[in-house]
């Protein structure tokens, strides 16, 4: 499995986060060789390709995605722009990686979906990497495996540090709101851990610190209490202002015990005992604290291709999520309840 | 101080936190003195005017009550005679503790208010014992301080320990559910930290573990959302089957920082490294957890008496924290969002 | 048990721990009654006389003495006194509570245990409060019980808090040093938890942050690595510097597992998240730490004289803990390894 | 940097840790190419290069000593191999990185030191893998930022997990003893946190759980206390029986503060709280502790060598690390006090 078989990928955008796969896929991802950059940034494309040793750089998509040396196209471009990437690269015979969010409306999610349908022999991998990240993967296993009995509530906050509040501000226009932008996570999963499929939606907040969100019909600051179809609870927490760093934090409580994943999201393992007392600093970013799922779910992505594996996050996981983290907009914008329609059976197993 | 001017005390109610609070008034709170124990059960009475050398026993209320010698009343008896009892030991020109709940209907809530307002000279304590643990006391300085900024979300958890299940079971007839029984702290205690009122609640929750609450329109682990006039907003949760113990945990988030009290409730300073890892065992009652508290609130009582002070928990905090519990009742019964009406301000200072 | 047989008690010293101790007695210990005050300070006398209802004052320990309405005696006086004063008041007939250290030199602690056998019905407690205290009474209680298997090291550290830096310099001349003044609880905690004797002992240490100490023979911080007769190790560190507060903290290794008492020192359950990080303040005093412990040791004092019971804390142990306390500043003055010299069996059960 | 001047390695030695190095090599590190694989066991050499496709295998050393295509060995042979071939490889014109420890003699050692000096155009580094570890180098920078103002006690623990005592066992007779072997990072952590040398050592322990050791002079948990120039001090526990995992904490006391890495040597973000309590898993072998640290420490070699760098990790640090691992063995053994020579000042910066 070593030399031959390797995959050949293509990576577009290049802004922070696609930055941190590129690296990775030229790097650290066993089986994988970035054979191509694109970005609308030419410079940028031009010293990954330089410093990284990438054969071929591109400005335009159209011509990543004629490039015939690829096997795979990794997708790390704005959000706007995914679901019309997803269709076009299935559509061409690659293999896609996607990055969250799957899409921007619905019909954009059932056209990816679509996609994904029609073109059965590729692998599609939407990035919800805390599916791969080790604290979770154990506690899913946790779950599964009876520890906390049956799910009775599951907790997620996904709340920015304050210090990056400049950059959310001047994404709120585009950013589809907190729910979607930050809880879309947490959405999936409580579909993962819980097993079940959200039915009835009440969500609240505002603007706290920062009244710039209040234009785009947002806060800096939401919270959702969702009812399951097994009648699990949820309750998401999505923000903009935390002090300590990113705050990622969720918990499940189930009725023979309790799980808590990064109740503190300390960076390391290094304690303070200071005039302060007992000090634990956080992670600062996604990009820290997420570090090593990030290469897992690259290096996953690349073993279900070499391996003929499916994944186990799917594309509907990408819509299902989207579909919530929309009615509990919807229920913050119009303060009531939202009941969302049921699916035909389709959760991830 | 000394010796002069101790308050001579009756309590009424021998169960176990009645006990409790018997033996701290006997022993441990300087200025009181317990001069009468009365409960239905004789020999309870008996046994405590013997060993704790109290010097007068009853077994009926009435009696207790015509006792010239008693400058307060401390009532611990069931939730369905608190109301009528703190009437009656007012309107007898006594000073009264009453435990939580004020009482099991709003009527009998705004008939403690009115024996309250037409007895101005005596001191009226309700039994919101969190407000004296000195974990929340120092989050309440800290929250008005501004250490935390603006509150955004109260979070609260309180859930008995499934070891005291076969008891919460028996209990579920009369304890007015999950919110009341077990809620009305937490509802109280957002109130004072947020320093805001309810205005509108959707709950949810259910029979996860024990189908026996159903039957009494309950469940084993509700939760509520709740939104505050501040804007800010409160997510209860009031269970049964806490694995670990006596889990009540809270949290206030704010724009400039989060408090969390309890996190862990942790029973001691012990922490256990062996082939579970590290394991710190935790409180496994109310009794164990707040064991100061439940001394410091009767001081409290008694120096508000000696001092001619008013006590910061006032009746209006017990009937509005029975609205919001029963508001939340209903909003689970119904499966329905709930609106509470605004209230002519009279929240607490 | 009541208001019979009370155990009338007459306290002298009245120092900031003084205090303390009285007015546990005046208010919080059960069956105890303070009848007599003593101290040098004739305005401290008065006022705990008149403040708390304490019927005799005296400002000569010898007036207290001759006090005929006293069954204990509670001392809490300077160092230097202890010794003379627990003979007094032993021969005098009066049970006796002593504050840690048992006496300044080893003559002095051979004469209190001469005093002591003499008065067999007397009983002596010696100020170990620490073994008093909830989480040491459990972690020794899991030891007995074999959770941690045989013991192999035993760490305890006891550092004051820099804020108290001038009190300590200025006590330094009469301290006995660090090992005397701070180790002597680890010392005892140590032998008690290990249930074995020190045999060889190195210590080490200096001036690190103030140069003050080092003209009474001692150091801000000191060390001592010890090995007992069971083949059991200790390690002390003594010291003046903390910066997160009173930093007692104690760590027990055996071969099943490991126990640690208030490893971090936390002073309630109180965690800030805040631009710091995760952040708990810890307790800043012995009072602080200590409070409950205070308590329960004079609980204890006066249950034991009530019920004819001896107290788990002998004589012996003073005398012993002074001991390892001597060899450990004689091996740091003189920079060698101190051997002491086998006991006739007599440590505690 | 990308595909050109890819540093040629070879490896030594495909045990458990020398297979991680390995993949690493062949996958993950930036620079690096895996371009000979050599161990005794043949299949494991043909396995390797067939599923990772490492071109060329060896099953003697001379012959990867031979290959003229390799810039870099990389040896992860037994201790008994290493000194013999960092010298032979540095006399062939290699880079080296060699595992701890340096050699089992020091003679080995100086050896050793005089062939990284006779080949100053080498890049030489040794497995110190935890100054590589992010939350170490943290430590580290805060110390020498000051944080914690003057160093006055160093305390590392390095404990094996009880569920590997039976590879202890079978490895006690060539181990060097536990000072060596497992205390031989904490000695080289606390000669670089406190920028200082050792001394003076006392030493005790034995076999406390495990017989077995006592034949090769050794035990299952041995202790030392070293004095180090600075007047620092320093508290080293090595052993085997830990409960709870793979026991590595590290604490460093300074006059303004405290630092502590791994107090709690968690596995990862996950607590669960049941009815043990609140419980944290633990790492449970070094590969799983220090798995980032062994990858940054090949990426450092790597870059250290195409750089042209010199690593932090000196072989002087080897040396020295092993002259404090024997000076505590000899004072265990003959349980005695051991003072170091003063060196000629060679300390690492």
């Amino acid at each position: 499995m070593g030399g031959v078989q390797e995959v050949r990928i293509g990576i577009v955008g290049l802004g922070r986060l696609g930055m941190r796969h590129a690296e990775n896929l030229a790097f650290r991802v066993r089986g994988a060789r970035l054979e191509a950059a694109c970005a609308l940034e030419a410079d940028r494309v031009q010293s990954v390709c330089r410093d990284w040793g990438v054969p071929r750089g591109y400005t335009r998509f159209e011509d990543l995605l004629a490039d015939p040396g690829l096997d795979a196209i990794f997708i790390a471009s704005s959000s706007a722009e995914h679901c019309a990437q997803v269709r076009a690269s299935l559509d061409a015979g690659r293999h896609v990686f996607c990055e969250k969010p799957l899409g921007v409306t619905l019909e954009e999610c059932r056209d990816a979906e679509e996609a994904v349908a029609r073109n059965p022999g590729s692998v599609f991998l939407l990035g919800f990497m805390r599916r791969y990240d080790s604290s979770y993967r154990r506690a899913k296993a946790l779950i599964d495996a009876g520890r906390i009995g049956k799910p009775i509530l599951f907790r997620g906050y996904s709340v920015d540090p304050e210090s990056a509040i400049q950059g959310a501000i001047r994404f709120a226009p585009s950013s589809g709101g907190q729910f979607l932008d930050m809880s879309v996570h947490d959405i999936d999963l409580a579909r993962w851990m819980l097993n079940a499929e959200a039915t009835t939606i009440f969500a609240a907040g505002g603007c706290y610190a920062h009244p710039e969100f209040a234009a785009h019909g947002d806060g800096d600051n939401l919270a959702a209490f969702v009812r399951f179809d097994s009648g699990a609870m949820a309750f998401f927490l999505a923000g903009r202002t935390a002090a300590h760093g990113y705050a990622v934090e969720t918990e499940v409580i189930g009725t023979l015990g309790t799980l808590r994943i990064a109740n503190v999201p300390q960076k390391d393992l290094v304690e303070v005992l200071d005039s302060h007392g007992s000090v634990k600093e956080c992670s600062q970013s996604f990009l820290e604290r997420f570090e090593a799922a990030y290469h897992a779910e690259a290096q996953e992505f690349v073993d279900c291709i070499r391996e003929g594996r499916r994944p186990g996050v799917t594309v509907q996981d990408g819509t299902r999520a989207t579909e919530v983290a929309f009615a509990a907009t919807q229920s913050f914008r119009r303060d009531e309840l939202v009941r969302l329609t049921p699916l035909t059976p389709r959760r991830s197993a």
